[in-house]
């Protein structure tokens, strides 16, 4: 922001609100861009932070105060998802739902690992390429699907239960890994947080509801301060996210949870109150993962031809794996769930970061894999416009009719 | 945090849900408590943050997170007001708010003076004191009738005038102030300070309405992006607060600017969004304010004499100040008016803080200061619900009227 500091009366008072402005304008001003040439809003959004990050404009680096409204964003935009899911919906798509997501994990991880193998890298390496490959970041997809109005969608929920799946998955199969490359592996450590994080999941998605329509009412009933069940569906979101990080899976899983069981019990007024903390925090997201793109790597043809096999691989073994998963729903459901558990994002940087801090992976390597994660999600909403277009017409008559 | 950090598989990803969890609950818990011992919820809020800040539990420490969401919280939270205001009413009170202004900044600062003076410190050090003593910070005394539905009241009408001219004037005493410790005025400088920021105000005040009315319903209507009206309101939101950093005055009066010119143009879906995300972030405003107080500091006893009798005259001094000011408006008003004024916040910690860092004030007087800003912020909500008690049972009546 150095250069905009000549500005400034007084550069720290000015650096909040003019981040702020430079962030979620370009945010919103790309996304009308796109939607006026038909193309998702959200690759805009996306693209705002490529254009104001270091690969472009140098504007904007990331900082404490933008990750963290883009960490709080993704939560409310999971737990605006959730609030429209109904458990019982879900739990009834689960058997097809955790074929999806183990699929899902399988054909990533073992395509992953065979092309860096055939590259010519070492085991570790190729293991942790395929370990990146695996989760699916489904906040993309989620926000999409959200927009357009179509998380009733069959498809969508099977999407929904999957991702939450493949997150446990994607979480054991990093553990294992992490300790493959440390040299030794604890099964009863690994175990354990296997059975926690599947408890977890379990115990809220089939129980979380029930005990939310009983309590909920009865102590927002009580309670005297203003806006008390818009607090108290707060409090329930980070309470839930802090238990899902310590039971090892991520925070947006436990806001995904916490507005599922909260989907038949609160009022419209509190989806009102989290749509407007959605829309302020989730630019924020959606920029910052364009803001952690650094094209100028890319600088060696190898390491390009390297990153776009890996990004192909990384595209088809999700569509084909997920989408075969979903092959009893009928060709075009399937298409729709391949393609919404495309997108990979933190959990698979996550991941890179770790092979790169303990050594297991190149510099190279890395580039390789955050460049995938980038290029998965931006290719997401085109594709899912795509896949919903015979959908999406008759929602568009029923937004009509209703306005 | 260390002593959660046990709980945690990954502490990194355990921080931002944990943070926000324990100020968010914190703060609505004892919200509640105080709201059912018929004392103001927000003094509940402020002392979330005492309670879990180094005096007490020693849970939390304001860091970049915190501090973000606290200074967005109090933007959204004047923009809110601001919506809540129309600029015509506005400028017809301008004259009695002007006098309103006037007299709460003078008197504040004769008595800082008089009294750090009488009590054998030097003379910089008694301007700087009066000076920290000037600048009403107008969030509180805005939460507080926000919440009472009370701004549409004349006298909430002169306290929301005269803090935004108070915030002026307050930049010019502490631009004086600090030239004068410095050793040398320019006064060039200053009166291009003041001509710029009284002009951005009157500007925005007068004309920002009607540019408005104007301009935004003619973007939105050719805008296609969702909730389209309310990114144009939070991108106008933060453009002005920068625009009112640039001028020299507080990025809260430039959201307040924002808020006021939109009032009459923006829907309802804007202001429901917008409310979202205040009471998503208004309690890390507050129990910011309490996470600054460390009480260990008042160890000894002449200091607490000193820091009770700044108190004192902070309270008198703006009640005596402002109440005079509003007199013509009647005994009852001229109450309101005066009690509103009270809470002293950022602008005196700010002005402390400069004279600490530039040598011109003790740590001692520092924290006498700060000590007054807390006081007298507490002190406010419940002066003000008895100023407003025989209004405040009307409003009941009406609220209960109209649910």
């Amino acid at each position: 922001m150095d250069f905009l500091a000549f500005l400034a009366a007084d550069p720290e008072a000015m650096r909040l609100p003019l981040e702020v402005l430079l962030v979620f304008g370009t945010a919103k001003f790309l996304a009308e861009v796109f939607e006026r040439l038909r193309q998702p809003g959200i690759v805009g959004e996306i693209l705002a932070g490529v254009v104001l990050g270091s690969s472009v404009l140098n504007w904007i680096r990331p900082d404490e105060l933008l990750r963290s409204l883009a960490e709080m964003g993704v939560m409310f935009l999971l737990f605006r998802v959730g609030l429209e899911v109904k458990p019982s919906e879900l739990l009834r798509l689960g058997g097809t739902a955790a074929v999806v997501a183990a699929a899902g994990v399988f054909l990533p991880f073992v395509m992953g690992w065979a092309i860096v193998s055939a590259w010519g890298f070492g085991q570790i390496e190729a293991i942790f390429v395929g370990a990146t490959m695996v989760a699916t970041s489904v906040g993309i997809t989620a926000q999409v699907l959200a927009a357009k109005g179509l998380l009733s969608e069959r498809s969508s929920k099977i999407i929904l239960a999957a991702a939450v799946i493949d997150d446990v998955l994607g979480l054991l199969v990093l553990a294992v890994v992490s300790s493959t490359a440390r040299g030794k592996i604890n099964v009863v450590e690994l175990s354990i947080t296997a059975v926690v994080a599947i408890a977890f999941v379990i115990v809220m998605a089939a129980w979380g509801s029930k005990a939310a329509t009983h309590v909920v009412p009865r102590v927002h009933a009580s309670m005297r301060a203003g806006e008390a069940e818009f607090s108290l569906a707060v409090v329930f979101l980070f309470a839930l996210s802090v238990l899902a990080v310590y039971t090892g899976v991520a925070a947006i899983v436990g806001a995904f949870l916490a507005g599922m069981a909260l989907a038949e019990t609160v009022g419209e007024r509190v989806k009102d109150l989290a749509h407007g903390a959605t829309e302020l925090l989730v630019p924020f997201f959606l920029a910052g993962i364009g803001l952690n793109v650094d094209l100028s790597v890319f600088a060696s043809p190898s390491l390009i031809v390297l990153a776009l096999v890996i990004l192909a691989a990384a595209v088809l073994s999700k569509l084909l794996g997920c989408g075969l998963g979903a092959l009893p729903l009928g060709r075009a459901d399937a298409f729709r769930v391949g393609v919404g558990m495309v997108p990979r994002g933190e959990v698979g940087m996550v991941a890179a970061q770790l092979g790169l801090v303990m050594g297991a992976i190149s510099k190279d390597i890395y580039t390789a894999v955050v460049f995938m994660a980038v290029a998965t999600t931006l290719a997401a909403p085109p594709l899912l416009t795509l896949a919903y277009r015979s959908v999406k017409k008759n929602q568009e008559q029923e937004v009509f009719r209703l306005g």
